[in-house]
């Protein structure tokens, strides 16, 4: 057994114990709010705190399992007994990981219903020592030197064959079109040209998730994530917003179809949106909700036909240009129905170019739209959307008279494939900043040399490679479970780290830019401004810890 | 004693076990890096990455010491047993820090030269408890509650009556003129206009830190930073870059005069820049120096009558408004010389209002100006600098004959100035994101309540007043130690801090707001982007650290 082996059975072994106190706090937590047969919701609320911090730490473990058998695999390829990059990025993982769970839950143990007995393991010389010895400055100072020898890479991806087909001609398409474009489609607003969407709509990247007898590219069989997750990844690595994000609203729409659409619904639109003609949007947050889908009220009124749609939609993103809108709508009054009120309608409508338009029907309902200025994620224009008496024929109702009352299921459905394609996303911008980091680390001098040269910028490159190489294998482990019809929360997880880490990792390669990282003309301050919309977008950071993640795990505890 | 009184005590208990292991390290760090009778730089950069967190451990411990000074004066005016909100959130502020403070040396002691023996009564459960006790989840519930109904005020600020009039007037000023100018200066990118620049020079602003007898308004006797700390504040309430950071200019090169000018110079000079006019810039960055300031290499020449000044200077903030520049410049071709090859050099020029200039000299010099497009902070322009064949005559050497070789000190002493003043500005863009992340807790709902009223945003909002509260007594208690001739170091300190803190409570306020937090229309999203500059100027986080605080710590030890 070699040192690589040894860094790795000790990590299991502590994540063991990290993964036992986790578990008995969530169970004591449950016990806490339970009242009668079930967990209630109000009690479950006064452990915000500890839940959400529950969530991180669950996350966190849940990286660590994904970041042992990258190492695992690697090492099953390795001859002989020098410890390979990737074995050494998971052991930083896994120590920072290890460290980050045993410091929040030490910070108040009591909040966590925790006692000195239930921590004893992960206040045991081992456990600490182990993370000690993995972020050690001069293991991570070498560990940044080889990184940077890499140029921008960092770690075996380890694809198969065809997903690596996907990434190379995708990764070509975001550097050679996208890239030399993304500068101004920020710094002017506008929307993605036709430059960007006509290669990609070739490529069929709007049908990525989408069967092969609906139009799409993947397997009749089963979801392929993969390919959608390495197309996104390289996407947004061009741009999150003039590329990176095109593929989330076919991706949600047809999750909800495949979910929720009848035989005919899916055949006449899922060929429709694989071809990316019309391009399509998703109408589900209200000025008043956020990502509380349940309370929903826009409203949707039975006429002879069809359904009258009356209220306000916002942050629907690409709804101008779009030509088909995915709306939730309450179909029933009845208030103390709550999501079981909300249905899902399928909206035809013109497509525009500009930052307001207005659609009218020949019915004479109006639908008018205004895009909301925003400081990144341009490219994509997010609308306030005001629907007046706007008609859709019964045809439209997802799911036919059957689909009434269950939109929100639907929305759901929809949302978990948001949900790991937002990860993609994070790893992508990731993965451009951090390129621009260890290139411009090489070029700009201090105090007499690359500032790549000194220990504190070594160990940034060194703590960014480890970041982003385990969020990519957090987010392929994740799609991998997708394809089994499993990971729904898991997702979720992997949407709270990689977003939150992408933050992170922006911010520390503008400061390796110095000022010129404040500039707008370097991609950098750009990355920084895209990456802030992650943790807000897709589910709101707390509530995919609180409502989600900490309660699935409750659940199930 | 009361339960106030023994919590401060054991803090300060606890603080002194901190400090005691951070001095162990910087006494190693010393050890390691000591050649023959000085430290080498060179071994020095061996330790970054235990420099730079031990500089962090030492700004906290600093602002530990500031609390608890707070929460003492507080106590000692409170009658009866009530702990007021003040102590509380000192409480909660000394038991952040201090569990930081472990945190970072525990995570890799080897690398602080630190033995389980010296880190001993860190790992007491005292310590660990004593933390605990004060970031429990219902405690900081409470406070969160107290705070909102606090409505954005967060504790006593402790001033001086003369200071709070000046706080009053300032305040007014910034809610009344600039905050209703601040979104359209920073989405137009429009440069200060007059409306916020005249009231301020009518006020005075530009002469806080000039003494009486050169037209300022502070003693002739000793420095009085409080004023210009609480305008500064004030102003940056209303916006970073609309009005926050206009002292800033003028407070450097004040500074620079009162250490380095000639007595002529400072009577003709400090007059003018203390009425605002002509305004004044500050051109010593250079493209490829950033915060190496020894390294400057723009030539001045010595010619007939005065010099000649040949290259180029970046991030010169107000250069195209400014009518004086104050220019570090390589007056001694010898690099060997290094920092006393620098000489400061006062350019007079024209005003000008665009994002580019040309200043032509009768002499034929030509000085052009290119405003960089930035994320944030608009409002001032920050311009790159062509100096071609551009003339000061002798008088305007700064210090005469004698300040020759002696720029980088005259530098230095306006910097400490611009440090202070810099954490004046984190404190004011953080009251003004934490005002708006109350009010919009109030306003916004999910989940059938305001946001307010769930746990976990009261913890934000009370982590929030507890940091920003704390920032301010700490940016005051080293404004008086710079009073008193001291505490150079500490403005680094207390500028590393502040900043990042902003970052902080910047992002988190966003998050507050959800996805209206990334809408231009919505100040925090300005107030996150200008709060992104803070840990990049007026000496860059990483140079801070390195350079000023650890070296200073370790020269010391």
């Amino acid at each position: 057994m070699n040192e690589a082996h040894r860094g790795l059975q000790a990590a299991a072994q502590h994540l063991e114990s990290a993964q036992a106190a986790i578990s008995k706090s969530l169970a004591w937590i449950k016990r806490q709010c339970t009242v009668g047969k079930g967990v209630s919701n109000e009690k479950l609320d006064e452990h915000q705190l500890a839940s959400f911090d529950l969530a991180w730490c669950a996350a966190e473990a849940t990286g660590t399992r994904f970041a042992l058998d990258y190492a695992r695999k690697v090492g099953a390829a390795r001859q002989g007994g020098v410890v390979s990059l990737e074995e050494r990025i998971a052991l930083v993982f896994c120590a920072e990981a290890l460290q980050n769970i045993r410091n929040r839950l030490w910070a108040r143990p009591q909040s966590f219903g925790l006692g000195d007995a239930d921590l004893a393991a992960l206040a045991a010389p081992g456990y600490g020592g182990f993370c000690q010895a993995h972020l050690d400055a001069a293991g991570l100072e070498a560990l940044g030197k080889d990184v940077i020898a890499l140029n921008g890479a960092s770690g075996a991806y380890l694809l198969s064959d065809e997903a690596t087909m996907m990434q190379d001609s995708f990764r070509r398409l975001a550097t050679d079109v996208v890239m030399p474009l993304a500068e101004a489609i920020h710094r002017e607003d506008r929307i993605i040209p036709q430059e960007i969407l006509g290669p990609l709509t070739e490529m069929g990247c709007f049908g990525l998730s989408i069967p092969e007898r609906f139009g799409g590219l993947r397997s009749d069989e089963h979801e392929d994530n993969m390919g959608m997750i390495v197309v996104t990844e390289e996407l947004a690595r061009g741009s999150l917003g003039a590329a990176g994000s095109l593929i989330t609203r076919p991706e949600i729409m047809s999750r909800a179809l495949l979910k929720g659409g009848t035989e005919e619904q899916r055949q006449k639109w899922l060929p429709e949106v694989a071809s990316g003609d019309p391009l399509c949007a998703i109408a589900v947050t209200e000025p008043d909700t956020g990502s509380d889908v349940s309370a929903v009220r826009l409203k949707a009124t039975k006429c002879e036909g069809g359904w009258i749609l009356d209220g306000v939609k916002t942050w629907c993103t690409m709804a101008g240009k779009a030509g088909l809108l995915l709306v939730l709508a309450r179909s029933n009054p009845d208030s103390s129905l709550g999501h079981r009120g909300l249905s899902m309608f399928l909206l035809e409508k013109d497509s525009y170019e500009g930052h307001d338009f207005e659609f009218r029907q020949p019915q004479g309902g109006v639908l008018t739209g205004r895009a909301i200025a925003t400081i990144g994620y341009r490219g994509m224009h997010s609308y306030e959307l005001f629907f007046d008496q706007v008609f859709v024929p019964d045809a439209n109702l997802v799911g036919g008279p059957e689909g009434e009352g269950k939109g929100f299921y639907f929305t759901m459905a929809g949302f978990a494939g948001g949900r790991i394609q937002t990860a993609a996303r994070a790893i992508g911008v990731m993965q451009a900043a951090f390129e621009k980091a260890v290139s411009y680390s090489q070029e700009r001098k201090a105090f007499g040399k690359p500032i790549g040269e000194f220990q504190l910028t070594l160990v940034k490159l060194a703590r960014m490679a480890t970041l982003l190489t385990v969020s990519r294998q957090f987010t392929y482990g994740v799609g991998r479970l997708m394809d089994k019809g499993e990971g729904q929360m898991e997702a979720s997880m992997v949407k709270l780290f990689t977003c939150r880490t992408a933050e992170w990792l922006t911010r520390e390669a503008m400061q390796i830019h110095g000022g010129m990282g404040y500039a707008e003309e370097t991609s950098v301050s750009r990355y920084f401004l895209d990456a802030r919309v992650l943790s807000i977008f897709e589910g709101a950071e707390e509530t995919l810890a609180l409502k989600v993640i900490t309660r699935s795990l409750i659940d199930s505890v």
